[in-house]
């Protein structure tokens, strides 16, 4: 599948890396296209890695990752450009942290809306589906690396673009079972405002390198 | 230990009940002592249990319970009396669900204050200890009936009386490994803000008792 990755820090750099070792062709997208960090991706990737403007990483997807930081994500989105996001599913793994009361940040939206609401507000046509705001990036891409089983929230209004979404966490390595599916868009609400637990939970644990199981009877 | 339970609901009868049968004397307090529930409560329990105002109930405890309903704590608190609570460990049990909009709530404090940081600066003089209040009263005082190991948190000021709730919930069949020590009272933002993912969870499960694993590597 033709993936665009909107972004090129951490997270989306790891997702890219993945998604071409599995078989897809990427093209990450940055506000320039001789970002230098877009430009060492491309050549240290080859095959299979392509770069270019947020309009040309949305047009060239099928389906088109939004892994940038949360309060530059609808600027992003803007600049992919609406017409190239309409009728694709499009993967928000954004979180609207806000950092400029330093920390911990707070949720520059929450409670009443969210970031993924605002994204799907923002651009009708496309399919949002949110997942993987809820860990970091090296877990999203390696969920393995963890032991035992533990989850993978995943909400959106559209469910062929759910199923579509769970069919890309199974080959990330996520089993299907792990991952729960908390309804429509509205549910960002509720996985980015674990935000504010996950980060005091890294402070408890020293690391960013974890994640939760829910455990039933 | 002597404990004082603010509050009559289900939450409250079910940690005033679990005290009672680990040996402790329980005073359950109401906005008025003759409250039909704490005198059925009183009565069921017999030996141990004990009913009366909230401020009966602050007085009589060295340790309190407020599960009240988060719309009501800070009054329920006030009833109680800042003097009665001056000096004691008061556990926080409480969210700020907001049911006035439907379902699911939202939070009537979040992201910069939280209900446990306004009840520590309402009553300076108690040591508030938030914890339980991220899952379902089954799991609070029978967490075992859960399979596999999962996860409570504690945030507070004080570390003696923090050490003095991780007792408690030891008591309560908690392992003490389980219990993970967020910090200082600010951390309540966090298990708070995990509510509205407790909610969708609860939805997708098909059920309230539940909870969460930290996995780490």
């Amino acid at each position: 599948m033709k993936v665009g990755v909107l972004g090129t820090g951490s997270v989306e750099r790891r997702i890219a890396s993945k998604l071409v070792e599995l078989g897809h062709g990427v093209t990450m997208g940055s506000r320039s296209a001789d970002n230098e960090a877009l430009r060492e991706w491309v050549e240290g990737v080859g095959q299979g890695a392509s770069g270019g403007t947020f309009a040309d990483a949305a047009a060239a997807g099928e389906l088109v990752f939004n892994c940038t930081a949360g309060e530059a994500s609808l600027a992003a989105l803007e600049a992919a450009g609406a017409a190239n996001l309409a009728g694709k599913v499009l993967v928000d793994v954004s979180n609207p942290l806000d950092f400029s009361g330093g920390m911990p940040p707070t949720l520059s939206i929450c409670n009443d809306d969210s970031l993924g609401e605002r994204i799907q507000a923002a651009f009708p046509e496309a399919k949002v589906v949110k997942t993987l705001n809820t860990v970091n990036n090296q877990v999203m891409t390696e969920p393995g690396r963890l032991p035992g089983a533990h989850n993978v929230f995943v909400c959106g209004e559209d469910e062929g673009a759910k199923e579509t979404v769970t069919e890309l966490l199974v080959e990330f390595g996520w089993p299907r079972e792990s991952a729960i599916d908390l309804g429509g868009i509205s549910a960002a609400r509720a996985t980015e405002m674990y935000l504010p637990l996950w980060l005091r939970l890294m402070g408890a644990l020293g690391t960013a390198d974890f994640n939760v199981q829910v455990r039933v009877p």
